[in-house]
């Protein structure tokens, strides 16, 4: 077999074989096949597409790259979380407390933000002591003993997908359905899990910007999951705005607390709790949203689920003491408040906009490589449909770099679209594809 | 400007600019672009295309990523002619004596034989002490003294489109006509001419499979030569059957030096000539086709045109005896007679079968560090149209591989078809583009 006739083959539309697909991924681990005929081969991908076997077998194929995590001993029943990538998107940092505190495990290995995106490691990282490098053993017998444990992803799970991305994000190949469900869903079925919920997202702040775009990912990725026998379901939701309130690392984790002691943001309150629904209804828990919806509300106002945070944050070295008193988290030396320059109400606040200023003031990457600081980031304290006045504060930036502020002031406020009109009320979920 | 942005905006079908094309160029001569950044901004060109526009802003930077010859000190009227390549394609040796011999001044630059197809190089190096490594200064010297000269083709000409060649070739991106296009114009216009005739082939035993695709690409060619201030045109003939009866490398010297005696095979006649008129048309040496045509049955009938074949050949070093005596050339030990399975007329011989029997008996190369054996090869005895009894001997093999015979045998058999009915005379000639 020559790499040569399987991108000729690709190129005129053919579809692929398994030991073809086979053959690609155990060349590009030995190094058998160049990154150039890779990536030529990823863009002929691009156009021509891949259907639903080819796209399973490079997810199999992807999985047995590497090693793959055996949670058997723990539970049969283990759910895994994975969010597709927002701007202020924190969930699974509500989603873990009350999984736990539902008697539900979860083993969540999770990645570092890159671009405009965040990412939980990163946002936990900002919590003093907090230990995100746990050997595989470490996070075993934390899941085992605390029934959650959250690590940094590692490279020995799937690490073709690993070596694909690094390729795809200079090549622009990252946009391909096909190539994006697979990364996801090899990385989850590597990391041990059997029930998967994936909360996929579209709109300004996120990769895939419609609903249709993210429901066709939606629905490859569910079906390939399936296909390998995980039991698995997508929630498709808007990004178009950033997720609660604030947007960095350290103002999330605070974001997080607050929601954990009651003061729950309409929209953290809409995502968490409907994919907690979800891994209710797909292991068994309770079969009606509204039984669901009563107990999750009941493990808040009851501090179950905060006492579980912090059981969590304990377990992996955090300081909890920042529950009680924000002040020990980082704290940025600037704070500068972004006024309204009209009345109305708010309309829309562009994602992007938001993650972009929020990465000028410091809390993001431009490459893997890049430091962040943790005590940087946004805070919006109008949102929509809220009303705001001439003058009157909007954001508050948050940043060590006082010559940021400027552009990221402009970033905000050309993020906010104040209407003469009051906005209807909206919900952020699209669609939940089983 | 980013080489990233630059493979996005040619996926998404944008068009490339001028400075963006520069910049890839650039990019490729001072390795600051990465081969798997090419290979997937090539495969994006292949779905995406590009317009005239980009083709010659391509062409123009290739051209200029290297040395230009500069021939004006010998003449401002300098023919070139290029094959797309083909089986049995031996025109060139034909055409530049019939040049010279007319007073045209022509400037060959050659490459050798890759794949199936032959190298008008390879050719002349069957020539016993034939040299083809000339320097610019003797290539030019000789071209001054003789009218005419030969060598092989310099890294310094287009080395971008070298590299590029290079990465097209274990990537599945050869087959491009945007490319195509301003790979071969590129080398033409850094060779120095002013007049380019183009001899592109279609069928079975070239690049192009139907007149429709070669139309397209000399359609490309001429306009992107004639942006950039050449004189030139594209001659379209058939490749469906070799050219010639004979096809391997000391045997085709053998038939040209038996052209140049007077004995033309129709077929050679006829794209020889064709290539001849044109240049007289372009150069203004002759402008009705008649006078052309008599002119060069003259230059042949005259033995003008074999003077000054053996004239190039003493210039540069080669033994000029083989003329009258071709056991001077390379002999193989193995001569092997194939004979038909039946009786009929030959109504086809595919050229792609027989090139591949040519180069299993030792005379082509896969790589291009294979080495070659100058003596193997094929003759036709018999030809299309021409018939044929069961029994008779339809081609001699040569080689210096006993075991090779047997396939390269079956290849031909198989090469032929034999039919009931005398098939009608053909022309090869399909088109000129202007």
């Amino acid at each position: 077999m020559k790499i040569i006739d399987i991108i000729e083959k690709k190129k005129k539309g053919g579809v692929l074989t398994e030991d073809e697909i086979k053959f690609f991924i155990n060349g590009i681990m030995d190094n058998s096949i160049e990154d150039y005929q890779t990536s030529a081969l990823l863009m002929a991908i691009y156009f021509q597409g891949m259907n639903i076997d080819e796209t399973t077998f490079l997810t199999k194929y992807m999985v047995e790259s590497g090693e793959i995590l055996d949670l058997s001993s723990i539970s049969d029943n283990i759910v895994d979380k994975h969010s597709t990538g927002g701007v202020g998107d924190k969930i699974t940092l509500m989603f873990l407390p009350l999984m736990a505190a539902s008697d539900l495990y979860t083993a969540k290995l999770s990645g570092r933000g890159l671009g405009h995106t965040g990412g939980t490691i990163d946002k936990l990282e900002s919590i003093p002591g907090f230990r995100t490098d746990l050997s595989i053993d470490e996070f075993k017998s934390k899941v085992k003993e605390h029934k959650t444990a959250i690590a940094a992803q590692t490279l020995s799970l799937a690490p073709a997908d690993g070596k694909l991305y690094a390729l795809r994000d200079v090549t622009s190949t990252v946009d391909i359905i096909p190539l994006i469900a697979s990364s996801v869903v090899s990385k989850k079925i590597a990391s041990g899990a059997n029930h998967i919920i994936l909360d996929v997202k579209y709109g300004s702040g996120a990769f895939l910007k419609t609903p249709e775009e993210a429901q066709k990912l939606s629905e490859v990725m569910v079906e390939v999951g399936k296909r390998l026998n995980r039991n698995i379901c997508a929630v498709i939701s808007s990004m178009n705005q950033p997720l609660g309130r604030a947007v960095g690392n350290s103002v999330e984790i605070q974001e997080v607390i607050e929601f954990l002691k009651g003061n729950m943001e309409p929209d953290l309150k809409e995502i968490t709790f409907t994919l907690a629904q979800t891994a209710f209804e797909k292991t068994g828990k309770f079969a009606s949203k509204e039984e669901g919806f009563k107990y999750l509300e009941n493990l808040i106002s009851s501090g179950a689920a905060l006492e579980k945070f912090k059981e969590i944050v304990a377990s992996q070295n955090g300081d909890i003491s920042i529950c009680d008193d924000y002040t020990k988290l980082p704290q940025a030396s600037v704070k500068y408040e972004v006024k309204s320059l009209k009345d109305g109400f708010v309309k829309n606040i562009d994602a992007l906009k938001v993650a972009k200023a929020c990465k000028n003031l410091g809390a993001g990457r431009e490459k893997k490589s890049d430091s962040i600081d943790y005590s940087a980031g946004i805070y919006l304290t109008q949102k929509y449909g809220e009303p705001v006045c001439k003058g009157e504060t909007i954001a508050v930036l948050y940043t060590n770099k006082q010559d940021a502020i400027k552009e990221a002031e402009a970033l905000v406020i050309d993020a906010f679209e104040i209407s003469d009109e009051e906005p209807k009320a909206q919900s952020l979920i699209y669609k939940i594809i089983h």
